[in-house]
């Protein structure tokens, strides 16, 4: 963290105390919890009790924080004793929670006051609040459970963000509005894609027959991609033993953020596979290999199971049923660099064609943490090189963070950038050289001796979902010709052109172009409207005219005029669209 | 039951007396537990303790039958009290278990005698065991929990068969021999389709790449059969809130065969998905329908979870893990006979391509079970009726069964004629009066009042696993052309070849035909048997001539010599067989 940010981060934690303040003015009877700085903004955390505090609140809320901070000259810290502290909070349970946890710690507790305010805090701090809390603003409210976890009170979380020029807030919030607008759960509504329902659950989307043209669309092509260079589909279920995991070595590490499967009819303790690899590893397993066989590649697209908390589900960006377009490599080591390079031009394929720049982030192990990381520090040395070469060979855009590897290999995580600038991790190509040596995998090699594979972990997407609120946010539902779950409606003038509409529309069917007819008897221009808002590509429009001539009047969803075209000019045209994936 | 079946079944329980009594001669030691007679024949289930026993012993026990039946004149009833068997069978606990079971009922315990041998059974025998049987045969061994549970011990289960003449069981037996030649197990370890995992567990098939060939191209046949119809993919998770199947119904009558899934965040009771209807009916209600769209035809291949006991686990017949190529179609009352008529028409065209003869199963409700079913009697008749009209229509060859229909509606259940003449049950359309109305599903129909639409089920498979099961033994593994995981073996014959074959084979692929060459350095005769054992369906065998006239010598798997072909002669050859699914 450089100066800049740690400033900005005492600036946004001086804001959330300031909310507090002038929420505690406001509301006497509200119960403060906690309140940090975090990307972008703060919160602070309330239990408002009885009183229901919305939107409009935060105007005034706004308005008090800006009348409270003209008083805070600056922070000063008192240290207290513990009994002291239970004293100041007796009528708060979540201070008093907080205290005793941090009294256990042998911390000294520290109490930091400004202005009429002071709360439990340790440090961090504007210097001078009345001059620096200028550019901030309150942005929403959301239910937040406390410590985040569901079995506790729900409380009401105050977002706000602060920064230090008005100008940067401005920049920031004209940003966020087109953030707004592109909301990929906003725009999954509108335009049909996904639905949630209480009754299935929880960070549990539904896929519409539209949104479920758009996930299978981009996982054929990121499937194809790979078919091309050998890869082989396989097949393996969501459930399985916990043993398999055992030897995998995920048990321990992430054991208790599985979804546990409870059999009536027997006794096996199962889970639900939160990844694949151990599953490949067991097909790999299923018979002998000869290095002539190498490499093998196995490829699944498939739904992982997470058992995430229900206050950080959101959307499709963090779901619990998380579909990967995954793959799993079993190489010799001398074809690591063949084969992680012939990864990297996968990638490159596939993120140019969905038009997103990559920055690739070569995450490598923490050496002063060694054991967090299963393997040889040596293996490790070597394959991170193995990665750099490959970086600077490909030309990456890259560069490196110590401590973000897998616990069982480094690997290149590539972040993609949005069309608003923001950026998000995709694929990411893994090695790994230790889950093959607990599976006890082999493959004979040319001198007849047994030596293990080398796994390479592979995904394009990462997580269907995850990449689809990405993208469905980066084209602001705008999607490509070749991805429009409807890509034509043909739109007849009046009545008696449904017949010659629907003739237009099936010879465009039997080219697989995905059409809807809308005879509706509305207006034109409520027809054209209607698609434009589902950003529907083209528009045919036929009347009269057009059925003398044997032709269609297009339009786009942008509202240009393509003109009369006869139809197997369009046809044409569209067909050469999709086929070129634009 | 007729007399015949009833005959046949006394002699094959009588048989399983004999059975016991000649193991007791052989092992006294031994506990016997139940023998009851099944299809096909009969068991009884021992506890040998320490002793093993082998499929070798399996002829000393049967000539001990054949020994003991020499003095068996009859069975004769004695009745006894609860004391009095409790005595007989003081050293048997098993028996012990079933006699408190027994007494509880307040029933009468009787023991039948036949030479030496008593045993607590409730009847049903044969007149003149001496004279009747004659026609048995002790089968096989296998391991079988005590009353299929598998937290009790593991019992050693004998396996046979009996019939009342000597010509019935030896075509049995040579039928059985045959289809043990089929058993899927056996050829998908041969071919490498799928391979079982204890780290994943039992029930828990994973497919191999050949095997997931072969799955997807019969569920990518499966769907596309529906897309022309107006079926529309769509994507559910595999795990819900039970809630979900409190309102469908389906907790009451299933909930204790579902496997229960446990969040260690959440407090939401959730368990593994085992159909797909109330999901797709969640996608239904997520956004508001008018008559105009109906039918509307939701299509999802996803894989379902039974929580099947251990005991019950076959291959692939009976899994954990059962992937279904589902539809759910929701329509008018209007639209049933349509809606319905175009299915039967899909399953007709399957079953002709994968030639497979179908019976119908007309599975309409127990009339003397109301309680049963759910929905009014009136809409069940008028169901019933529609499918015996459809029935007719189509000219199935149908029969009806009362008491099969499921809980929400009649169905027409499909049976397949397998190749050596067994039955299967394989796509089953089922209405549904029921769901739609708990679930609440509306559409606004012409004079904009709402009404509930009916749903109809249907899979063309149904368990891709099972139908694979069935497949595979149809097949006995040599698959069509178009479905065999690999279609070609380029066979050079000597290394000079190789080149050659590549060449072959690149152009092949090209056209998407599955080709492997064999390039290894063996004998053009011990390549040509590797690729006749692995079923694939052409051998191209190039040498020196071959590459002369750039042609192939094309040979078949049921060693066939289709003569000398060009390259693009054999393409064409190819590539029509399989655009024309043979």
């Amino acid at each position: 963290m450089n100066n800049n940010d740690e400033k900005l981060e005492q600036l946004r934690h001086s804001c959330a105390h300031l909310l507090a303040a002038a929420v505690l003015e406001l509301y006497p009877d509200a119960k403060r919890t906690i309140g940090p700085s975090i990307e972008n903004g703060f919160y602070y955390d309330f239990d408002f009790g009885d009183i229901k505090v919305s939107d409009d609140d935060l105007i005034r809320i706004e308005q008090k924080m800006r009348e409270v901070v003209k008083s805070w000259k600056g922070f000063e810290r008192e240290e207290i004793s513990v009994d002291e502290a239970r004293k100041r909070f007796v009528d708060n349970p979540y201070k008093l929670e907080l205290i005793e946890e941090f009294s256990k710690d042998g911390q000294t507790l520290s109490i930091y006051k400004s202005g009429d305010f002071s709360d439990l805090c340790r440090g961090g701090h504007s210097d001078n609040p009345q001059k620096d809390l200028i550019a901030f603003k309150l942005l929403s409210l959301a239910g937040a459970y406390w410590r985040g976890n569901e079995k506790n009170k729900m409380l009401t979380r105050i977002y706000g963000t602060a920064f230090e020029t008005k100008k940067e807030l401005d920049e920031y919030l004209a940003k966020q509005e087109e953030a707004k607008k592109r909301d990929h759960r906003k725009l999954g509504r509108e335009l049909d894609l996904f639905v949630f329902s209480d009754l299935v659950g929880k960070g549990l989307p539904m896929f519409t027959p539209r949104g479920t043209i758009l996930r299978e669309l981009l996982n054929d092509y990121s499937q194809k991609l790979r078919l091309q260079k050998g890869f082989q589909r396989v097949w393996t279920p969501h459930i399985t033993k916990n043993d398999l995991y055992k030897v995998s070595g995920h048990w321990d590490k992430f054991g208790d953020e599985l979804f546990l499967v409870k059999s009536q009819e027997s006794t096996d303790q199962m889970v639900m596979k939160p990844m694949n690899c151990p599953h490949h590893q067991q097909i790999y397993a299923g018979r002998p290999h000869s290095y002539k066989e190498l490499p093998i590649k196995y490829m699944e697209t498939t739904t992982d199971y997470r058992d995430e908390k229900a206050g950080e589900l959101n959307g499709l960006s963090r779901v619990r049923s998380v579909t990967q377009d995954d793959s799993h490599t079993f190489c010799t080591p001398e074809q690591i660099e063949d084969v992680y390079s012939e990864m990297i031009g996968i990638v490159k394929t596939f993120y140019e064609t969905v038009h997103m720049p990559l920055k690739a982030r070569l995450s490598f192990r923490d050496p002063s943490h060694p054991e967090k990381y299963l393997g040889e520090p040596e293996l490790w040395d070597k394959a991170q090189s193995i990665l750099l070469e490959i970086a600077k060979k490909h030309e990456l855009d890259y560069y490196m963070v110590e401590g973000e590897a897998a616990f069982y290999g480094p690997k290149i995580d590539f972040m993609g950038i949005d069309a608003i600038g923001r950026q998000w991790q995709v694929a990411t190509p893994q090695l790994d050289f230790v889950q093959p040596e607990r599976f006890g995998l082999k493959y004979t090699d040319a001198d007849g001796t047994e030596k293990t594979p080398v796994m390479i972990h592979f995904a394009l997407m990462g997580s269907i979902e995850r990449f689809l609120s990405v993208y469905i946010e980066h084209t602001a539902g705008v999607f490509p010709v070749w991805l429009a779950p409807v890509q034509v409606t043909v739109i007849p003038i009046a009545d008696r052109h449904a017949e010659y509409a629907e003739k237009v529309a099936e010879e465009l069917r039997l080219e697989n172009v995905r059409v809807e007819v809308d005879s509706r008897s509305e207006s034109m221009q409520s027809k054209i409207r209607l698609a434009q808002t589902q950003k529907v590509p083209y528009m045919l429009v036929v009347g009269d005219k057009e059925i003398e001539a044997q032709s269609v009047a297009v339009r786009t969803r942008s509202g240009e005029n393509g003109g009369e075209q006869s139809v197997s000019e369009f046809k044409d045209l569209i067909i050469n669209e999709i086929k070129e994936k634009k």
